[in-house]
């Protein structure tokens, strides 16, 4: 099989599952699409072009995201808030044996309790993936979003 | 070829193929996607979370979505609105010969008369296929939307 | 390997890396994208739907495309605008040798300094493209949008 196109189907499909853990509510599954010591992390795009290291999230590995699933299952958010996220234009940058690294555009629609269904977050995923075990999962996740107004202490991920 | 990835490709098409019938006034090739025998729903969440029976459309075979359709297009809808949709996440949860059983998340924007582009509704397709003939057809699909304000009597499908 | 699938696939990967281009400030490689005779037009669906030949937007070569990325970078436009596309539901209308047509949804989102994220255009686009040395570019790239209110002059390509 051709490897390009098959490297495509299968980090399309590693994003595609990604989301479907956050968007319905299967957040224990979420830190399974990552490496151990993985990185994970939320940051305004203008902190990104003007090379300021803050921030809003920041994971340093596999169980700080786990940490908080837990905090976010504790906190018993109410009202709950759905999440839809959609994502197009995945770009592969650098493919090295069984690492790679790409790009995609992500929009998260939001819909509360009131039933109306918002613009909540745009932003680009500057991700690289290792495959171990013939699965893929992110060493490193970027959500670099455009959009300024943001939850982020009791957010979904995004 | 890789199994599970001509998998997603054939049914990324079908879904591909379903939405662009309905966005681009073809509804009478709408039909052509669904088994004789099928079942297609668009259901709120809340209806489906808490396990209620009241969908807010329900078709049962192909021949209510031929009315459907016949409907639409004698009720001559003024003004027309245009849909366009997004679909995203595709995640295969079973797959046994020729039967699979998916879901995506989905987006529909719409535009009226007054040309603004809106949301209207977002949601989740939970979606069984059967391959017939070497075609895949929807055997169920059910529309299951977040949004909680969406037109009923005389919309486009979903 | 399955040819249609193979064809779905490069055609996605040319769509995405072009919308890659435009949202991610690398302008200088969206006419790489294309032929150097080639048409890209953007257009108002009801001049299509009523045979009106009035783009809003025409250019007839590659050139013309370099000169508009000039135009854009000149212009020294303030404040930034970041658009991000998403494109779904793509549809091979008609695919001979190194020749295909076909169709997609396409939504672009925009924010601009004040943080925002808005719903800028939606449309479908109408393409043609052909495989040149190995790679695919457009020939013909029609954006026919359905949204009524969009910047001309000034405005980033769709």
């Amino acid at each position: 099989m051709n490897q390009a196109i098959a490297l495509r189907s299968e980090i399309q499909e590693l994003l595609d599952s990604y989301v479907e853990t956050i968007d319905n509510d299967d957040l224990e599954a979420w830190p399974d699409h990552f490496t151990d010591d993985c990185l994970y992390e939320i940051i305004p795009k203008e902190n990104v072009d003007f090379d300021l290291p803050a921030p809003l999230i920041r994971c340093e590995n596999k169980h700080m995201l786990r940490d908080r699933v837990t905090a976010l299952r504790n906190a018993n958010i109410y009202p709950p808030t759905i999440y839809r996220h959609f994502v197009s234009g995945l770009k592969i940058s650098r493919h090295q044996g069984d690492e790679v690294e790409f790009t995609a555009n992500y929009l998260v629609m939001s819909t509360g309790l009131e039933g109306e269904t918002k613009i909540y977050q745009a932003g680009r995923y500057v991700d690289r993936a290792v495959r171990l075990d013939g699965r893929w999962r992110f060493a490193s996740k970027r959500a670099i979003f455009d959009t300024s107004r943001v939850a982020t202490l009791l957010a979904l991920p995004v």
